[in-house]
Parts: C-alpha cells; sequence; structure tokens
C-alpha cells in the first residue's frame, strides 16, 4: 500500500481537550508534494445493542451539543483510559439505562468519521438484561431519559429523524437483518 | 424536552480549518450547573453505495492519516460550499471511481459522531453506473485505488477490518438486508 501512504513531516498539538485532541500535520503525499491534515484524536467508545426479553430496543434519549438538538440512540460512552470496552460497555449500560447484564456479545467495531478522526467504536449485543437494584449514577453532566422501543417503532423514529447517527442506524438495521434472517 | 437542553454560555472558537472547525463551548445544564463541551463542525459528507451491472460493489482504498492505515470505503467525500448532496455524490463518484450515474436514490443520512461532531453523512444508492469516457480529476491530495467486490468478498473486508468505518459497515448491511429480503 506504500502508494498511497501518506508521510508525516510535522504534527503540531494545537488543542488538548477533556475529550477530544488536535492536531495540524503536514504530510508528504505519494507523489512527494505536500499537504496538510486536520486530526482528532478520540479515546473510543462503547455502544450497546441491548434487547430486553420482550424483544424492546432499550434506548436513549439525550441533547447533542454539536447538533443544539436531541437524538436517541442506543446506550453509548467513550472508554476510560485502560479499561477494557466491554467493561465500558456494561457500565454504560448501567449507568444510562438501569439494566446490567453478564452476556455481552461483540457485533463489530467501526471508526466513525475516517477522514478527520481516529474514533472507534466497539458495538456489543445482548438480550440477557436484569434490572439493577441500585441504579448507577450517571456522570455529573449528562441527562438522559430511557426510552424502550419495538423494531418498527425504532424504524418510525428513523424516518423522524429522532434516530439520526450511524452506530444506532446500524443497530437498527442488524435487528431488521437478524429478523429477516430468521423467516 | 427542555428537561435535557444544554445552554450555551459561552462559545470560543479554537481553531478553523480547511474541514473543521473547534469550538469550545460552557454551557448550562439542565439541572443549573454549568460543564464544557468541545465541539467539531464539519460542513457534512456524502456517500455513494454503488452497484455495477453484475452487482459489485465499488469501493475505494485509500491512506486515512488520522487511523495511519489504509481503508477500503464506498465513494465519499464533503460536501463544498453551496453544493447540494446529490451534486457532491453524483461529483465524488466519478472523481473517485470513474463511474457516473443519473440516478442516485437516498437512503439514509446519519451523524457520525453525534458526542462531539456535527458531520452529517447522506448516504445515496445507484444500480445504474456508467463508465466516465473522460476520467474526472481527484483533489490534488487525493490517492484512491478503486475496488470492486462481491458482497460476500466484503464481508470478508469487514471481518479482516479492512472495511473499518460506520458509513461503509452500513451500506454492506443495508445490501445484506435487502437481499435477504428479497428471498
Amino acid at each position: 500500500m506504500n502508494h498511497l501512504k501518506e508521510t508525516t513531516k510535522t504534527s503540531e498539538k494545537l488543542f488538548s481537550g477533556r475529550i477530544i485532541d488536535l492536531y495540524l500535520e503536514e504530510v508528504e503525499l505519494p507523489n512527494g508534494k505536500t499537504s496538510t491534515r486536520e486530526i482528532i484524536k478520540h479515546p473510543g467508545a462503547v455502544a450497546v445493542l441491548a434487547l430486553t426479553k420482550d424483544k424492546k430496543l432499550v434506548m436513549v434519549q439525550q441533547y447533542r451539543k454539536a447538533m443544539e438538538r436531541v437524538l436517541v440512540e442506543i446506550p453509548a460512552g467513550k472508554l476510560e483510559k485502560g479499561e477494557l470496552p466491554e467493561a465500558t460497555a456494561k457500565r454504560e449500560l448501567e449507568e444510562e439505562t438501569g439494566y446490567t447484564t453478564q452476556s455481552l456479545q461483540h457485533l463489530i467495531s467501526f471508526y466513525t468519521s475516517p477522514g478527520f478522526a481516529d474514533e472507534l467504536v466497539h458495538v456489543y449485543y445482548t438480550d440477557d438484561l436484569h434490572v439493577l437494584e441500585e441504579k448507577a449514577e450517571l456522570d455529573e453532566d449528562e441527562f438522559v431519559d430511557v426510552l424502550e422501543v419495538t423494531l418498527e417503532e425504532a424504524q418510525q423514529l428513523i424516518d423522524e429523524q429522532r434516530i439520526f447517527d450511524a452506530k444506532t442506524a446500524y443497530a437498527v438495521q442488524y435487528l431488521q437483518l437478524k429478523q429477516a434472517l430468521q423467516k
């Protein structure tokens, strides 16, 4: 793949945040010319496709400041330093929904915005949920509503653009595919 | 949804780039407390799920500096100012693959990283491809290989994590669902 590779000439960290860091890099292109790349470094995240015993999808509704609107998403959260993705998935499920599970199946991992960011999301599946006796605490700057919806209702939320993000669209489509293959 | 809303107290633009801008915002949370949000503004993007006459998926392989590796993705690119998403989709298809089309069907739009970015990707579908007589020019800092793969090969590329991004994983699953529903 060397005919595609870009080589770093300089890399400058312009911002170091709580969640993201920003780098401006000067790169040498495959043809020897120079260009710049704006790059966001992110710790990575997890998401959980969680189904209740009556086959409802557990969703969280929260305000997303980047879009200035409320979105309905599957439970998710960013990786903490040194935490394994599966542990993060269980913790986020507990904090955001009040459910816990002993059984998480890894479905897929994907980069969300490969053009400018290295955020990798690990998506897990569970249909073995138990209500926590004592609800876990959300982060102090996190406010969410929990929704439980059928697959048909989830599709309607997509049509209404209330479900409006890649990982949740992928998760809903995953269930539609699973259902279609079972028929 | 006012019990979820975050109100902007201050917004500071820390970086203005060719592709992304970075803002640091101070917000008032629903409980009256204050927090900060790190926000990336992005012009938005398009992606094209393009099928050849023999049902092969047209993919591009390119170096992604944020991950320091080559990824296989469906053709995609960012919106130019004032350009309609469908026009961008046609242009990116032409530039990256050498195919053109008169028929683009909108499949879905989704935010890629709602936790920190407002990037919205519009995904289109076409199975009506024509080879361009004169290949369109890529951006001068863009280098890609074109691949044409079967759906089974695409699934294998996912298993090998060479297809490794959300929009392409969604697109492959879309075709799998379409195939399952036709049976």
